[in-house]
């Protein structure tokens, strides 16, 4: 129904023509550090989204369209890329909601969907000349793997090189790269490859890769990332090389090293640049997920891995935004959220450590993301809550735990997953077997349309989304 | 050694720099219907060049320069495309030279292998300038389901609708597409559609490709051709459409009909076209690998297939050379070979018959050849020769056969595999199992750097390069 002086005057047609003029876009871009659950997080924002005009008690209060009752309505809708394959929420939301639940299947590459939100308009303008909105939210997909890769653009080949073999240094990846670092030392680098050799070095680098990544080492800052997700482009020679000593003398295009150098050149032309232009560059705003709680799990090693992804995550949003990396120019994210996954795999009075931790996590690059126009915000979640809070008597006292059904087991247990610091740990905090987080099955859920159980999905909604209604 | 009044007087660092200047190019795509042994031909091809100038008898006396002595020696090289996959050369001559030789895994994709040739010029002005000259080979291994989806780029979607579904009324296509229509024929094709049914649409006319593609039917003609093999596109709503039945009424851009079209465009934009722009438009010499006595085993319907399949290529070809296809303006391609392979497969006196069998296939397009610029040649070849003539007595007299292990065999043994037709056989020739040629194991090979047997190898070697030396 149109209220107000204004409607009353404009020709249907013209009225029309302006509600379509004053719909909007954004293309939020979601991310995260290998198995930090970004399946289950569009799923869940998607599903939260369509069901959230139906709901009868809000299920997402600091959301605040949603909750003022502003919000008419979300569609799913044709997604506007073609040649991008779509992200299968029905595939995903089946398998969540099956009678034996399951944990999606996580994807492997790129995907989109597009979600169409009514919504009534407050602005003052707008409320009167087009009361119902329409905001098209396109969610995009994409391996982490293919943001870490973005640093690469700054780096020459030998920066690069030195970069990683230093990361080489230190366990895991000393004892990992020992193969891959032997076979190195017997290539003349000056000289032109003799038979197979660039082949097995960037093979050994690559196996290097794999076990980095392993769950059992778990760290997340390797490059180039698709080595270990290759897709259409494996066996190219654009993915076969690998980080090299510094070379004092002079080298030829047809040695090991120019050879190594060029395809270098190359992957970050034919691979990064084309990321960079085709994708990224479009991106409105960033989630970035990130699973603390099995990087505590795992161990020192792989928490400052994790530490060390973020940070040069981060810098690489704040020095593009600030002009320092030229190849970062024209990109228009302004809002960057970091978010810690699975905080229902913690006792609910940890949260606010759980997000303390994240904040300490990158706190120095932190203090100049508002200076530097990326407004960045750190948080704690559950995309889909697998945990009920619960109470234990241990020697008397009552003692704060969570209930859940573990992974491995068929039974709901009660357990005391163990406490988040709020300060990094420091070396020789990392005692064997400090943390022990869980992994749980998802919840059987009653009634799906009721919005699926979360911790601070509104949150994050409302951060990345709030301004734009 | 140089020699002649030219070299004399040449400064070194000018003739090299001439040398260089000299080198030439060229770049052979070849390509195949599917399993018509394009892996083979390529391993055996690349495994003659580089032996070429080893084995003590000519093993190419119809390549004249390997045959006159002016091959000077071949090198694999560098490939010069980064991003384009390895042909893995190594891999494949393992495979068919181990101890129990077995046929190369095929290629999925695109892939690339350079190849240097140095060779003697006998031109009589380069003879004294650069009397050892160097040719770059470039032979790319691409799918046969890529080149037979350039004619859609001339065909608009309702164009391509029509010729789909008047191939579905003839067997065996009409039953496997059954279930694909009957879906189809409830959809609304100028309303919007409901829930997921185009991608239920697709997904049937798809699981149909798929059908028609299996060894049991063996049909070649099958569009979109990364429908069935869709790589880093799966899932991707350009390889969700499918064709329609023509609307006589209007349609909006949002009706089942509005959505397949746009996306069938999308497809032609985004893959089509850019196969065509990123490699095709860059082949100077193409050879289309065709297994006939397979299409034969089958049948009618899939030899009645291939016969159109190779027609609609040589079209391409020749509208394209001539200007009558704007798409294909600025091809290069100015040789075409179409090879029946595994000529080994029927008796050595069948060898004219199924040149003679390949040339009526194609009779009609290939009289305009040579006048609209692109020569194109048919023959019968063995890549790897795995069978050796024999002779059997039948009732007291002679009759040639030929003698190999089946592949699902251990034991040699001698059959008579059956007549190759010189004319196309009429419908009613098909008599069940009229024909049953055989498929066989590689040869044990005693001495792989002799060169593989192999039939007419160097005839098609001759046609394809020979006037480049």
């Amino acid at each position: 129904m149109k209220t107000g002086l204004f409607s009353r005057f404009i020709p249907r047609q013209l009225d029309e023509n302006l509600n379509r003029s004053l719909d909007r876009q954004v293309k939020l871009a979601v991310t995260g550090l290998s198995r930090s659950g970004k399946t289950v997080f569009i799923t869940s924002l998607v599903h939260q989204l369509l069901h959230a005009s139906e709901a009868n008690v809000s299920q997402l209060p600091f959301f605040r369209i949603a909750h003022n009752g502003r919000l008419r309505g979300v569609k799913a809708m044709q997604q506007p890329d073609l040649h991008i394959p779509a992200f299968r929420y029905d595939q995903a939301i089946a398998q969540l909601c099956s009678q034996t639940p399951a944990w999606p299947t996580p994807t492997s590459g790129i995907s989109e969907i597009r979600l169409a939100i009514r919504y009534r308009s407050d602005n003052l303008f707008f409320k009167h000349v087009a009361p119902i909105s329409t905001l098209y939210l396109d969610i995009v997909d994409y391996p982490g793997e293919w943001l870490l890769d973005l640093p690469l653009l700054s780096w020459s080949y030998e920066q690069w090189s030195q970069h990683t073999l230093e990361a080489c240094q230190y366990e895991p990846r000393q004892s990992l790269s020992q193969e891959w670092q032997a076979f190195i030392r017997t290539l003349a680098l000056d000289k032109a490859p003799t038979g197979d050799s660039i082949r097995q070095a960037s093979a050994l680098y690559t196996a290097f890769l794999h076990r980095c990544k392993s769950p059992e080492y778990g760290l997340n800052g390797l490059q180039p990332g698709r080595f270990t997700m290759p897709g259409d482009l494996e066996g190219a020679p654009l993915l076969e090389f690998c980080p090299l000593p510094p070379l004092s003398g002079r080298y030829t295009d047809n040695s090991v090293y120019g050879v190594m150098r060029k395809r270098y050149d190359s992957y970050k032309e034919h691979v990064v640049k084309k990321f960079y232009n085709e994708h990224f560059s479009s991106f409105d705003r960033q989630v970035v997920l990130i699973d603390i709680l099995r990087a505590l799990n795992i161990g020192n090693a792989a928490f400052e891995d994790t530490r060390s992804a973020i940070n040069m995550i981060l810098n690489s949003f704040h020095y593009g935004k600030s002009g320092l990396l030229s190849w970062l120019w024209g990109f228009k994210i302004d809002r960057l959220l970091f978010a810690a996954t699975k905080a229902d795999h913690a006792t609910p009075e940890q949260l606010p450590n759980m997000e303390k931790f994240l904040q300490n996590m990158l706190a120095k690059s932190q203090q100049h993301a508002t200076f530097e126009g990326v407004e960045t915000q750190t948080m704690a979640l559950a995309s889909v809550k697998c945990t009920q809070a619960a109470e234990a008597n241990y020697q008397g006292r009552k003692i704060p735990c969570i209930k859940g059904v573990p992974m491995s087991g068929q039974q709901a247990v009660a357990l005391f997953p163990g406490e988040v610091p709020i300060e990094m740990p420091m070396a020789e905090d990392w005692s064997k077997d400090r943390f022990q987080f869980m992994e749980f099955k998802p919840p059987r859920l009653a009634n799906v349309h009721g919005g699926l159980p979360h911790i601070r999905l509104d949150r994050a909604l409302e951060f990345l989304l709030g301004d734009k209604f």
